[in-house]
């Protein structure tokens, strides 16, 4: 089967989870959008036929069109070894990424917490607001969640001695939250020694590797979910 | 199969979702925390042992404890007639019912854009800013997909002629958004003919109908997700 993803081709964004699931897998894709120009994508969200999918990211695997980062996810941890083969087993993985999903939300919300219509620059006072609770109160709430989940697993990785597409997701998150805010996640991370222990041993895997080296691997800006802004970061 | 489902005895909330789809299956169900009180659901989340949930709800089916709204429906679809057979049906459903949480977590910030550890009136001036460009943006490309969706469908429900929990879910937005913003729902209905008119007919459902009208249906009210403040609402 060969895939094609379909994301906004300037940033890591939602995309990025789905893309180092592929990228782990080894598998067969084509990022449309970074390769056809975006109009490819932007075309088929315009479709006024059927079910167009409601936003980026969207997977076509063969007829199907799965949108969602955490569905697609779904999808794809069952056909490439990154879930477990039981149905409980896939339930309690999707909670997870859902859990990521919501704190993702959250990333995105520090510097745009009154809307995505308006700039950054028209919205710094709440997000300054918005960002001290998030470091306060909600990293603390989900990182620590992992954490425990991690020293509970009793093997590497979330849930257990296998990877799965969560871990991939919560290495996302920590390379994140270093981009975006390097101070507070500095002093942070010494709380939460097992996710970061989980984020060096993904960044060592050699489909990993190689993809964080090659040109398929979009570098942070200002324009994806994780973002640097000074005035954040304090 | 007796479910146990844990959520804030207080509120619709998020556990509203998983309340509807339950009743219309006619499913056995306990609302723990509303019947046994709140600590019988504060006890698991705070078990220090193997993997509690993240947060409410969560569903106990038998062994399992399932979390993550969209992730309980996703399970109860596929046991009680409330989502389709196929594999390519029951994503897309999960697509739309993300979709469906993506706008609530955007309605809860409308008063709370801030965050949750301060109280509405700390946040009352962010708050009429996001609720403005809430109305302006997201409620019609939400509300407005929704309704292309029902257009296309060839039948009375969001995906076609039978009835899945992502329409129950969808009661439960206009529902909740006439009680939050009567003025502006009022006005924006006018534009989402399909939507109401799904609405109403879900209203009429026997099971619905009867639980709506039951004490276990709990009133909405300023400690949910959609909340009534006269400030956020011209």
């Amino acid at each position: 089967m060969r895939y094609e993803l379909y994301y906004w081709p300037m940033i890591q964004g939602r995309g990025e989870f789905v893309r180092l699931a592929l990228e782990e897998a080894g598998a067969n894709y084509r990022d449309v959008a970074r390769i056809d120009g975006i109009d490819a994508m932007t075309k088929l969200l315009d479709a006024r036929q059927g079910l167009p999918p409601f936003a980026p990211p969207f997977l076509k695997a063969g007829t199907l069109v799965i949108g969602q980062t955490a569905n697609i996810l779904f999808y794809l941890g069952a056909r490439h070894g990154l879930a477990p083969k039981t149905e409980a087993g896939r339930l309690k993985l999707n909670d997870l990424q859902l859990t990521i999903a919501d704190l993702v939300a959250e990333v995105h919300d520090t510097h745009h917490p009154i809307g995505t219509s308006l700039y950054y620059e028209d919205q710094k006072k709440p997000a300054k607001l918005r960002t001290a609770e998030f470091w306060n109160e909600r990293v603390p709430k989900f990182l620590g969640y992992f954490e425990r989940l991690l020293k509970a697993s009793g093997g590497a990785y979330v849930t257990g001695r296998k990877l799965t597409y969560v871990d991939l997701s919560l290495f996302q998150i920590v390379e994140g939250l270093r981009y975006a805010f390097p101070k507070r996640m500095r002093k942070f991370e010494r709380d939460i020694p097992g996710v970061n222990g989980l984020h060096d041993r993904i960044a060592e895997r050699p489909n990993i590797k190689a993809y964080l080296g090659s040109d398929r691997h979009i570098p942070f800006n200002e324009d994806g979910i994780f973002r640097r802004y000074k005035a954040l970061d304090k």
